[in-house]
């Protein structure tokens, strides 16, 4: 059979403990087998996201540091119980799958939503901190004087006016919101499924990143009407619960860590994408742009046995 | 229900004729109100694929001009029957849908091809012709010294180098090959499914464009096995059957045109989407990446009555 010999990483495919050793990298499969521990992250359990849909399990890095309102009230969603229960209401092929209260829009029948607010300030970009992480791409982009990696999520920058913000790339999590800026407090949420939307970008809250489970949520039928919303007679997949691992007992929560975005190992990666060795690749495009950079997440190590 | 308000165009959404009018355009359905009729166009029959699937129909257009030997290639396959039955093999999140023959690594078993070449010299890229169609974007590219859209196909150039080639925008087709640059002649079949993967270009052969029907190839589940592919215990979607347009009756053709992408209305449209004008928007981007651009298909208006 033939087949398209590259291969794009899937999350969790980066299964190899082996020990760092000090051949020059090529490959991002060489770079992470000379991965050391201190590369990689374990999150937070506290903006870790778990949802549980019919096809399997979504997890969600809540971006805490770029948008810690919208994280906080996810958080007291969730710990309400208020996604329990509701549905994915919309998927727009080459856009985004989006789920919440289908009687979100009927005063007299949407959920409550407790004591979490009802507005929130719009954390569509913010202040650059100085010194901060920052992993800076070296081929440009398009959309934003500069791109790179901040805490583990693709950023725009523009050090003139000292500004950073999210960017939509693929597995990107953020807050729906009507024409008010403040309308968009996380009770609905959507997840890029398609070619990066960053036009996106400084429009609207992105509060997290898919570490897990992608395909949960991009492998769903398309929605028939407008804007990939369901009609009445389309079945909505039915989200069964939503917790926060920190709310999990150990033994129920996904042992992952992700690769460190501040680090010359993901440097090297970064690297090993812009040039690619593998022997299936002719000419090596050179650079690389902000969304096709992965950034690896892999079962974490047991602990060692005492 | 919050509403992520931004429409992202989907196939076919332009069913509007509105008489042109003489005011400036300024969202992308104003640009598409305002069209005249020589701004669409009618693909040739003999481009247009049809590949039936159980979830609906997809139509492909081959890039005749721009990888003339595949797409003869695969007319040829087309005609004999080649992909009748066939399946698809491979669906890898955030990258490609796949089909071919799922026997077709075993000489043994696999399907014949018939009088459809086996190798074929690749097509990655070719010389820039003098005086063809070429809209430039204004707002440049990570990958390519230029990119722009060229006989309805998104493409990169290098005007120093004289060579142009199409880019693995979403709903790109191209085809699988092994290492030999030669080994992709058009029996396995890819077309992405997410965020561009820009750094196949000049590697590979694109043929062609998904018109209509993408939803039916990028809402597939994902194949459980490496880089996607199905393995023994997952259902394979089947291929019912492949026919040309040109070999297909009249009244059952695809009544679709797509808007060109060398007048000034294209120009608009682009211009449109640089600068979105919907309420929705708080600080439109200014600026757009070549696969962000919508190529809009629209069902054709019907022949007057005499």
């Amino acid at each position: 059979m033939k087949r398209l010999v590259p291969i794009a990483l899937a999350a969790l495919s980066c299964l190899a403990h082996a020990a760092p050793d000090t051949s020059t990298p090529r490959t991002m499969q060489d770079v992470l087998d000379a991965s050391r521990p201190s590369d990689w992250r374990k999150p937070d359990p506290r903006d870790l996201v778990y949802m549980e849909l019919p096809g399997g399990r979504v997890v969600i890095e809540l971006a805490s540091r770029h948008a810690p309102l919208h994280a906080e009230n996810i958080r007291t969603l969730v710990r309400a119980g208020y996604f329990d229960g509701l549905e994915v209401l919309r998927v727009q092929d080459n856009y985004v799958t989006q789920w919440g209260d289908p009687d979100g829009s009927d005063p007299a029948k949407a959920r409550p939503s407790g004591k979490a607010a009802k507005t929130l300030a719009p954390e569509f970009e913010r202040a650059i901190v100085e010194g901060e992480p920052f992993t800076r791409l070296p081929d440009g982009d398009v959309y934003a004087p500069e791109v790179g990696f901040s805490d583990g999520f693709p950023v725009g920058r523009d050090p003139a006016a000292g500004r950073i913000w999210l960017a939509h790339c693929y597995g990107m999590v953020g807050a729906g919101r009507d024409n008010a800026p403040d309308s968009g407090p996380g009770q609905e949420l959507y997840v890029v499924i398609g070619h990066a939307p960053r036009h996106l970008d400084r429009n609207i809250a992105l509060v997290g990143r898919v570490l897990k489970g992608m395909e949960h949520l991009a492998g769903l039928p398309r929605g028939n009407e407008a804007m990939g919303f369901y009609g009445k007679g389309e079945a909505r997949t039915p989200i069964r619960a939503v917790r926060l691992a920190a709310d999990v007992p150990e033994a129920g929560r996904e042992p992952i860590e992700v690769l460190r975005t501040d680090t010359p190992t993901f440097a090297a990666l970064i690297e090993s994408r812009r040039n690619r060795h593998e022997a299936w690749f002719l000419k090596p495009a050179g650079k690389i742009d902000l969304c096709n950079v992965p950034i690896p997440v892999r079962v974490a190590r047991p602990a060692r046995e005492p």
